[in-house]
């Protein structure tokens, strides 16, 4: 039911930051770069395994990563694991009163299905599942 | 360099409240149970794709999660990722002047080497590397 972490997300100050520091360190760039606006963040992430580390900062005091700088300084954010049925974790999470951001789910990066669980009824952990959506396949589009 | 997410270490209150929530919502036991005495805890591991997700429950007012779950409550504690050659990643972090909490490797579980980054120079993540140690084999002491 779990497949594997799709992402860890890490809220930061600054890309530019991070960006220096991974070259620096491991001689490695991102391998990619995107502003996600419905958040009011840029993104970069880095390959590690079959997971991203994604480092987020945010764009506009409107974003949820800038309110958590505020509050917590930068760190950890929140882990994404892939699902192989987003709808049924859904459902078995709301039968078993587990507070969920997102009820149903929503479109994420790369087209993927994702839904957010609320941290209380999760060990204090901001948890995104996301499912490959197997309809999208951008490369039949062209 | 870096190979993998070894495993995401989250901190809290009680290994059973996790393994009811895993057993409940997604029907899976812990693949691994073990006391670290070192660090004062309890952990309970699951198999995500090629990582784990590790729960630690503190079992002494001296353990550093104990001290983690009093200042900031439960969730993500710290990521490790495993790496080919520990000493050479310390090195080139030490030359960087990245703060190192430990500057030498030290021995984990499963025989590994590991170090733990400080989070000041690495934007606020508690990160351990790894590395499998080639040379136990716990097989071919039997």
């Amino acid at each position: 039911m779990l497949k594997n972490i799709d992402h860890i997300g890490i809220a930061v100050h600054s890309l530019e930051n991070v960006k220096t520091f991974f070259l620096n360190i491991f001689g490695i760039s991102p391998e990619f770069e995107e502003t996600v606006a419905e958040q009011q963040v840029k993104v970069i992430g880095y390959r590690v395994g079959e997971s991203n580390i994604e480092f987020l900062q945010p764009i506009s005091q409107m974003s949820p990563i800038s309110k958590y700088l505020e509050k917590r300084g930068e760190g950890l954010h929140h882990i994404a694991v892939a699902v192989e049925d987003l709808e049924s974790v859904l459902a078995s999470l709301k039968s078993k009163e587990i507070p969920l951001i997102d009820e149903t789910p929503r479109t994420g990066a790369e087209g993927k299905k994702i839904a957010f669980v609320h941290p209380k009824g999760l060990f204090g952990i901001l948890l995104e599942l996301s499912q490959k959506n197997e309809k999208s396949n951008h490369s039949s589009q062209s």
